[in-house]
């Protein structure tokens, strides 16, 4: 009898769904340089070339898995172009996958410690395609990182990685006109103005905000938390992702509001 | 090199999907606290909140599995309410859910040994909350069983476990008016009639018996096995689940009634 | 600590599906038999008894895994009948699976070594059912492979294995006439001519050719490899399994011809 210390998990997050063999593609090719490696599925059902909402699925996931994890996300709509291939480790984990944004409210919950570029082709397969990273580079890094391969051997470093491509609120004086860009399982409405806009217009704990969406006109609350505000009650907050969110005390904002991906969202402050 | 003996295998029956971050959240808590257990999906695509069709999944499941498994179901719309967190020990496995009657097919194909409920705080995710106890009561529950934590410390003994929310079937005389409860891989038509109902009506080995569904009447024979009638013959027994069920001998007999889940079925014997 | 050197793989490729408890049972019964094997799901999705479908699938993959994988692949229409369950060695890998084309392509690509039948009854689950020999003869085969079973100790040795059930393509002269086999995930369009069919109409490397689909009339080159064709220009060539197939240099000529797996396709050279 023997105990394993310190198996090591690599998650796979993509938007190549579960018919084709791309999926089971990268675990071979993982499973070839390390054969005792765990690969966790977070999902392969993101929408299409979502880079935003897939960065949204990882940083819900990340910070349950052990520290050390290797995290794969490959929502790569710009595969083949100049887009830089990158590994990020951040004060729990490493992250792996094209520098597009797919990695950046992961990387931010988790706290940045330093970043690479993948440039040594000698961690990359053989004949390196332009069409598929996800098994020629970022399954290949994802194993060698498991292999204790330094992250300084992988490339050049890099200070900033890139934002997820969120389109920009607009703050005029004491309103806020803004998207949804995420729905999460809970229903929670997260919009596309990050934290700091919102003391821009002047929001504190405890305002009162209108909100107005295509159906309905509110008015709700500002609060630190989901629990401030009475059960079932509309309240608005700064999530643990960094964004402006609408949602509804154990309840489901997205359903009583009736809001999608995509919708405007705009709020007065007075 | 080294052999692992008894690597420990969790699997997971839940209906969560697989486009959210649930299933790969309580993979990681469970991977956290012991990251060598081997985790098996059963299905993520139970019908939502269909807590009867996940208990015939799970009995259709466990037997297959090595013994000291930890099965782990989480169809749960009670969720937040009364309803208790158990563990109930099999003569062959360990079952963790809510006790709404999910674990109850499959503890009874294996055999109540005994149970408890889960209400140790310490093995539950700090901040537990009132919608994810698969994340924050269920996940921790079984890792810790496959770390040998015993189950007189997770919490009180229980002495029954919750049915599922099965309809009752009428009897009267020689008659018995049932519905269609589950509709297995086969086709085979299972119905919410327990095996001693059809010792009440009179029902015996060969018996012939008159069916009558919306579409169709029929008279078929009732055997002890599937393989007691012709091929391609109807037959009605009762099957390894406990429940009165109909079936067609190397056929579909669903397809060839035309029936569904929640449709009435009569049967009289005369 | 300790390393585990070779642990082995099974992988499986179906058409169950995932809502219903075929694939969870077949690893169960790996897992009783062998618990320190990983299983890796290929997919579940493959279109229901599509065995073509499923051979191409296996053939993308099993280059990808590491050498001694065992692949067990069950598309299986005529379960129960006298179709032969077998094992394939091949120069890397074991392919467990129905012989019934389903392992052929992916024989091909990885080259014959021998093949047996599985005859051995000691090595089936006891009480074999005459629907599911995924669960009562494929899965404990897998398992017994990589627990070092000797090939001879299942059944007799084959000297040829059964080709998926591809239609004819007819050549008359200098035409061809055949059909759209696979669409794989690329757009590339494979058809059901085999490479030696193409010399025998006079096609040669840098040839012009006219194609005629139902909504399309073009001119291509017949190349040895995509990167032989211009950017974005159609080509045809014979890809790596061994069909005639027509593609777009680094595009997808599935959507650009808008041609469907079945649809007839004719070539001309003159």
């Amino acid at each position: 009898v023997c105990e394993l210390e310190g198996r090591r998990i690599i998650t796979l997050l993509t938007d190549f769904g579960t018919e084709d063999m791309y999926v089971p593609v990268m675990k071979g090719v993982i499973l070839t340089l390390n054969p005792n490696v765990e690969i966790i599925d977070l999902s392969h059902d993101v929408p299409k070339f979502n880079v935003q909402h897939a960065a949204f699925l990882l940083a819900q996931a990340v910070s349950y898995f052990p520290e050390g994890t290797v995290h794969v996300a490959v929502v790569d709509p710009s595969v083949g172009t100049t887009r830089r291939p990158i590994i990020v480790k951040t004060k729990r984990s490493l992250l792996v996958g094209p520098d597009n944004g797919i990695l950046y409210l992961a990387v931010r919950k988790e706290g940045f410690e330093s970043a690479v570029t993948i440039e040594n082709e000698s961690y990359m397969l053989p004949g390196r395609s332009k069409t598929f990273d996800g098994r020629d580079v970022f399954s290949p890094a994802s194993a060698y990182l498991t292999m204790g391969k330094a992250l300084e051997s992988f490339g050049l470093n890099i200070k900033e990685i890139e934002k997820p491509p969120f389109t920009q609120p607009i703050v005029s004086g004491k309103n806020l006109v803004c998207e949804v860009l995420y729905i999460d399982g809970f229903g929670n409405v997260v919009t596309n103005a990050e934290g700091n806009l919102i003391q821009k217009i002047g929001l504190k704990e405890k305002s009162s905000i209108k909100m107005k969406t295509r159906r309905k006109t509110l008015r709700l609350k500002f609060h630190l938390t989901y629990g401030d505000a009475d059960r079932g009650s509309f309240l608005a907050l700064v999530g643990s992702h960094g964004f402006f969110e609408v949602a509804v005390n154990q309840g489901n904002a997205a359903d009583k509001l009736k809001v999608k991906v995509g919708e405007r969202i705009s709020f007065s402050l007075k």
